[in-house]
């Protein structure tokens, strides 16, 4: 019988990660509605903004606004996204739970994405998550192209394992491994977690799908049934792919929750909320969103999620 | 380390399955233009048409015209879904490869497709059977609603094992187990699959799942470790979902086989030519499909696929 685990956290990236990929922008005041409606949903994390410079994702310029005006949830952990110690401080200024920093497994994603080499890139989160632990706060590793790279080719484990070690030894409490280029399937996800598993507790990583080609659901049920339960994923699948667009990108929290409660797996999250909420930003956007529960959901015209 | 088949069978189910789901209807020449590309792909099992009466599918009413006019290539296996003798004997006489008969391990289902109850519908597929095999053609049994039926709601294995034991007991050579409305996750697979296999045989089960809410590819991956190795999809994931319009509904072939080759599973199948097959019928369609592939070749407007 498969082994699972009882119990997941779905981390909802969609604020940030989704957004930062939609090139319609949405008004500040409906991010906060939106993230505001995210914390009725029972979500217990919620990655709300980036404090990458507004130069490099101009949709999410608005941050320290954002963070300044949702509703905090108790129970709700809301993060943001600090490339450097200017972001840190500026997310710190506006008193976010938790950050995370960011870098690649390969070193053509992490030049083109980060501007450094893998090695030039460390001190700087070294210095960052020393900071932000003294300010009192959790810190999240984001390590990307864990799989394959969209410039190098694929990654090996070892690689992704070197900078896991790294991140840990600067203090991170958390590493989430990025498939960024959603070309996954659950054998390569098996032998990167075979090699991570021997160095690394499972409740201190989480796995970060694209589902690209239709696998990343695939891939989580390999990652549970080796131990992972954290799982990152965008609600309505929002933000689609940087390297195709078009194409899907981050795993749709509706599609992951579905699968998910089916399995008997409890996430704390109410689906039909998740879907209010969904519907909440697709009306802000003004265009569809790619999730397979929001195509039922229109095809079916089904009343029940709405107020 | 994951278990898997070196080598799997891919049939084809768009011809049949995908297009009489769609309203749009493709004219006769483009039907045979396509399935004549599907030839040159390396699929060896292609469900080119049913012999419903036209009453019923008016979108396959050419059965017997396509069939007649395909270029049938070695090594390919052309089938046709045929409902009863009648059916049957007008199968016969286009010299059908092979042919499927159906029916639903739910009442409700069964009842509302073929207008019958389980217990009068064995009898009528008996007699096919019995037929078709004097005529010296092998028989595919289709059971549908195996996880859930849309009036009826879950259905247990031990309903789908009563139906695969008389339709096995009548002759037939294979059992394709539908996942009609696409509601499944792995746990369930496992559960169906752990009653099947202690009566049948692996290489005599096929599994047909539906993508609706983006758990096939999980679900045959689960199935795949369970020693599966045929499996329906239709290219495009054409056909979408009858309970549910718009969303979803057989698994893509593309995205099944993209799944495959990465899992380092032979399918014989060239993947370049199955998405010029594809643009093919999303051409003939007028309509974008539907599949993550196809999502992608439009994204990147590749032209490797391209002639």
């Amino acid at each position: 019988m498969l082994k699972l685990p009882k119990k997941v956290t779905v981390k909802e990236v969609g604020p940030r990660d989704g957004l930062q990929n939609e090139k319609e922008r949405v008004a500040t005041e409906d991010k906060i509605a939106w993230i505001d409606s995210l914390s009725e949903t029972g979500v217990s994390y919620i990655e709300v903004s980036s404090f990458v410079h507004p130069k490099w994702i101009p949709q999410l310029a608005d941050a320290a606004e954002v963070l300044k005006t949702i509703k905090r949830r108790k129970g709700v952990t809301y993060a943001a996204l600090v490339p450097n110690i200017r972001g840190l401080d500026r997310a710190l200024e506006v008193d976010v739970d938790e950050v995370s920093i960011f870098m690649s497994a390969s070193e053509g994603h992490n030049r083109s994405n980060i501007n450094k080499s893998i090695e030039e890139t460390y001190p700087i989160l070294g210095e960052v998550v020393k900071e932000a632990k003294q300010a009192g706060k959790r810190v999240r590793g984001y390590v990307s192209t864990v799989i394959a790279c969209p410039y190098d080719g694929p990654v090996s484990p070892s690689k992704v394992r070197t900078v896991a070690d790294q991140l840990f030894s600067m203090g991170i409490d958390e590493l989430s491994l990025g498939e960024t280029i959603g070309v996954a399937v659950p054998t390569q996800v098996e032998q990167l977690l075979d090699e991570l598993l021997l160095h690394f507790d499972s409740e201190k990583l989480a796995m970060h799908f694209h589902d690209t080609r239709g696998t990343a659901l695939a891939n989580i049920v390999k990652s549970l049934e080796m131990g992972i339960t954290i799982f990152d994923s965008s609600l309505g699948g929002l933000g689609g792919c940087p390297y195709a667009k078009g194409a899907s990108g981050n795993v749709a929290t509706d599609d992951l929750v579905y699968m998910l409660h089916e399995l008997g797996i409890e996430t704390g999250i109410d689906f039909q909320s998740l879907m209010k909420s969904g519907q909440l930003i697709e009306t802000a956007l003004g265009k569809q969103l790619k999730s397979r529960q929001m195509d039922i959901l229109r095809a079916e015209g089904r009343g029940e999620y709405l107020e």
